[in-house]
């Protein structure tokens, strides 16, 4: 293992405005020897809470991740609850771990409580995020979603209301839905969870800092063999079909492929 | 209803080659008032094995969905078992039913017997598959995948070898694993199975047919009123956002959104 | 395939009062060279809410359901919500499909939204609906089971009462129990399906013409080869041991099993 | 509580072969103050391996079962491993409870090791049973079902030939399937528990002695008034509506619902 | 068999302030030959709500069990809806059965009505309950739970606040969550299921009564050999290594192992 | 947060072979500024395979876990891949979190793979640990248990024979059930990980590595708040009650609860 560890996270979306702030949430977590590095995308959406959104991010995203790997980073995030591409990302990616917010915070919560809530912008976002967290064993644990009425780009423009909408679902979930944690199920959710913890007297999790946490374990398990298997569903796809087809000239690879 | 009904065939590749063999096949079951339709794309991988590969022609799949509304077709099929886009599809057409081959073909087979399995290319194929029946709640039903082991470019090239190998892995699903109706999983593996219907005595579903045939009754049901539902996971994306961020300059959308 | 097809519609109770409203329903709805059929009881209860009404049904109905089989009709519905008899029927007919309300909705349901819920008369026939719905394994999209308490007999007696509490049930549906699509949970809630839809901008599955329309396609995938499975749990009853037993003389069985 | 207590045998088909060996089996393992009475049917198949058959008697099932509580029995058990009637005797049945022998096997296996087999005559009946057991939700301890390849009316004719075989069977699902427990999964296999459990040193459920123990159990607890509830799906049919009907008339009701 | 059946109730507490109340509620239900015996520990907690104390009397329960095994009683229950140590009791008697509250109530109740729902004292409660249910497989017939913010000790020092808070939960569950049965789900809420069953009209099951009750069924099979099975899960531990170990002299064995 | 974390590991056991190598194991991958410390039980049984020795050590862990925290332990492990008592842990613990094997193994298997596998000594520990990961909502993705037929002490007594066995379990796991990533179910099998890693292409997590590995994220997350929730399943016992019933007089409480 070298001395530092780099984690990237990837902002899944055609703008960087969250990226200073997530970067200096990132550091102020990040153990001694991990570096922080944050991208976005060149094109793209400003959020992605439409399934034709993440369609149209996803191969850029890929292509990031592939490029990260390419650059030695040790882990990556990519930094959005629907956990966009984190499947397709484990294949593309050789042997460098990834992650997602859903899979951090559902995972974690799981070792803290016997059920969580998750608190998300609106009731458009839940059927993918159900769906997700079943696909992950944990629907058992789902106590609920409750949604704010905010949508991915309100959650920072008026932070006094999203603190208190958050507070009001969050305490719902715990009284009536009998959550014993909260997940905060957006990644512009950010900067809330201290707060929402000390009001609330239970575990707040969030999406930006649970699943840096989690790479930076992903990053040091790799170094022993311990990343995403190859012989199934993550097995990688031929560069020799990829250049026999054109693909690198047809999409926009950023040249990952290249041997 | 207008008196012609017309179902699109989207083959989500980047040739040809089956397109004029899965229009023949259409034809002979279409009704009387079918026009069959079939595209593929102008760009891509050769098959979509690969999530990498599936991720690439996403945004060219779903912008070729809405072409297809646009264009006042009935209703569409997404031509990949692994249900490539669908739920993406339903979001981004706001009217016109679309279908997938795993879903049309589990979703019968469930009328027609207690469980079914389905006869895959090679395991890489199955924990998307059956991630994808299990969200569709039809995992108990599913008795067992059995690979071939040949790819989705190897089925037509040698049809004995095929016939073979599916016939051998239908017989073990129906006796060791008590299948009682069996689907072949792959568009690919069109064009056997009245052979392996009639030496085995059990339905054996055919992925290219048995979605067109559904599509044609989603067509007759849309004009009740029923297609997907626009109250949750399916609203559309708002044409305004799509416009104010230049999605249509950066990305090819064929011009699907412009108003 | 013959040019015309025929669908029976068999209504599983001791009269035929609404036997002229479906047969007026399904003539609006069916394809151009689809014959459409109604039969009734020559005897027994006037609804069948109760189990007990069922099961003294169940052989007449049966027996209906060979008849039709032995007139070439191309398929058939059992009328009921319950989906009395519809796995027995399909141990009964040798090739012609079999449908039935429930499983008609629910499936077609789940291509058209994450979640759905079932619009009843009474809280006792949740229970075994719930059971139904959760054999076909679709119990995870059931968002509710809404009861507007009024008996299968009720429906037709008063429309506007009928319409008010379906709109206010349907309505708590999708607002409190996020379901997605709604569901006509009986056949005598024909009638109200569009009005329901205006009111509520969702699907509103109608449990007459749906199984209908499915019952259209089945005929097709028929001729394909694609009907109920013979090698498990539909396996035909030996008409050796039917005569042997003096089946025919014992009980009503309009001598459908004479070779 | 009167002093004897009353257990009724419903044996579900037209003939009483086995009637004096169940009544003499039961009267071995009886409590003191127990009376068994065996009834089988006036018409009917000669065994009930197709739901055809069942559906037949269900009526005349249902009869002897409100015959019995009008006659002041205490207890029924309708004798078939597909627990034929079990749910539609418990609305018909006021009070008096009713017992299946899938229901008391796999119930009391529960109780006794982590998972258990059912040995069944013919694959054929799989299908049914298994569904019978996942409603009760017992699905995630069965092991397996063994199939011997006798039908009903064979394992009493050549005791050696069934005797061996369902050994090897039991055997098998002990060794390969992990079983703890072991059911005899028909009626009709009573008479080798014994053996087969000194053979295998496991408990070898008899699907005759489990349901009628079970019974006596009920028919105590109902005394306290522990029987099966009437405020969801086992309300009663109204007898006006019965009388109103005519439905005494028109089935063959043994007159059970006069008043 | 014996002529008399000794059942033990262990009530899984230090102190045995409840004993009295119990056995002359148990002298109450037993059979005639039936003969009812009670202890609690010599040391430990009031009651067992948390999982330490459980944890604390879990040793002396087991001895206590293997005791009654060596003196010849025919079936024990451990006192406790927690269902503590039931499956390490079937682990440690080799062949003395051995029941819970929970899942006898449980499984009684399954019998009786389509779903459940259990009124306990605290929310602290549920997660464990739950959990234990679902591992029963019952999971899907839980209807609910419903605290009455009432500790174990609290039931008996004030019976008309009990009723009154008992009532309205079970009303509530009955009314709201569609429950069909309800059950009592702490051994300290005996003495209201009569006042409660009159009110509601449902069945109440008590949980002290009913897994006696089961208990007296199960030394009946045992003398059948149906008790907890060996191949498995309830293998025993080795005499041998009991002693090697010292066992018995580290820890407060009441020498259950001496041979 | 301290310069330096300590992470403390419970061997549950009354015997130290196994600590130095485990203490080797662990401060070869430990991060920088961790402290590994191991303890074992002064009294006990020398494995656990059976729930009797479970239950005797289980107080005696539990007030290891409570002293833990007392002298500031950042984070302990409970070395049984049981999870012996780590729901029991979490409720004494008032803030320092607390892992097993089987949660942390488990739980990072999931984001490497579809599906696991779990190489035991012996079929016995099967159902125990079924029940343990079905709990953990991870049941649909253990692909099989192989036991390899030694208990926990025969692991280390004669290294070459484990390793042949484990390297075969664990190819059988891979080849034929579809397993991914394979985990070893026992602390006891530690020191072969990489080498059947080398051999078989896939992540092998070792029992020992693994659970630690995840303590050590946890510490960190602990210091933002992120610890198991006390609003629900881990309410602490009170110690109030603990000193009014003398448990620390009756019981070897070690002095934990002393305020």
């Amino acid at each position: 293992m070298t001395n530092t560890t780099r984690i990237r996270w990837i902002d899944p979306v055609g703008h960087d405005d969250f990226s200073g702030d997530i970067e200096a949430l990132l550091t102020d977590v990040k153990r001694p020897n991990t570096e922080v590095e944050t991208v976005s995308l060149e094109r793209g959406p400003h959020h992605v809470e439409y399934h034709y959104y993440e369609s149209l991010v996803l191969p850029d995203v890929l292509h990031l991740v592939k490029e990260a790997e390419n650059d030695g980073v040790d882990a990556t995030v990519i930094g959005c609850f629907y956990d966009l591409g984190l499947e397709e990302a484990r294949e593309v990616s050789e042997s460098m771990p990834v992650m997602g917010p859903a899979q951090a915070t559902t995972h974690l919560a799981s070792t803290m409580g016997d059920t969580f809530s998750v608190i998300v912008g609106r009731r458009k976002w839940i059927p993918q995020m159900r769906s997700t967290i079943e696909r992950y064993g944990l629907g058992d644990r789902l106590a609920s979603f409750r949604p704010v009425e905010l949508g991915v780009l309100d959650f920072q423009t008026e932070p006094d209301r999203t603190r208190d909408r958050l507070t009001e679902a969050a305490r719902a979930a715990i009284e009536e839905d009998h959550a014993e944690v909260v997940i905060l199920g957006c990644t512009a959710e950010y900067g809330f969870h201290e707060t929402l913890q000390a009001e609330l007297g239970v575990p707040v999790l969030d999406a930006v800092v649970a699943p840096f946490k989690f790479a930076e374990l992903q990053a040091e398990l790799a170094s022993l063999g311990w990343t995403h298997s190859k012989v199934g569903g993550y097995e990688s796809p031929r560069v020799a079909e990829i250049e026999e087809w054109g693909l690198s000239d047809a999409f926009r690879t950023r040249g990952v492929w290249e041997r």
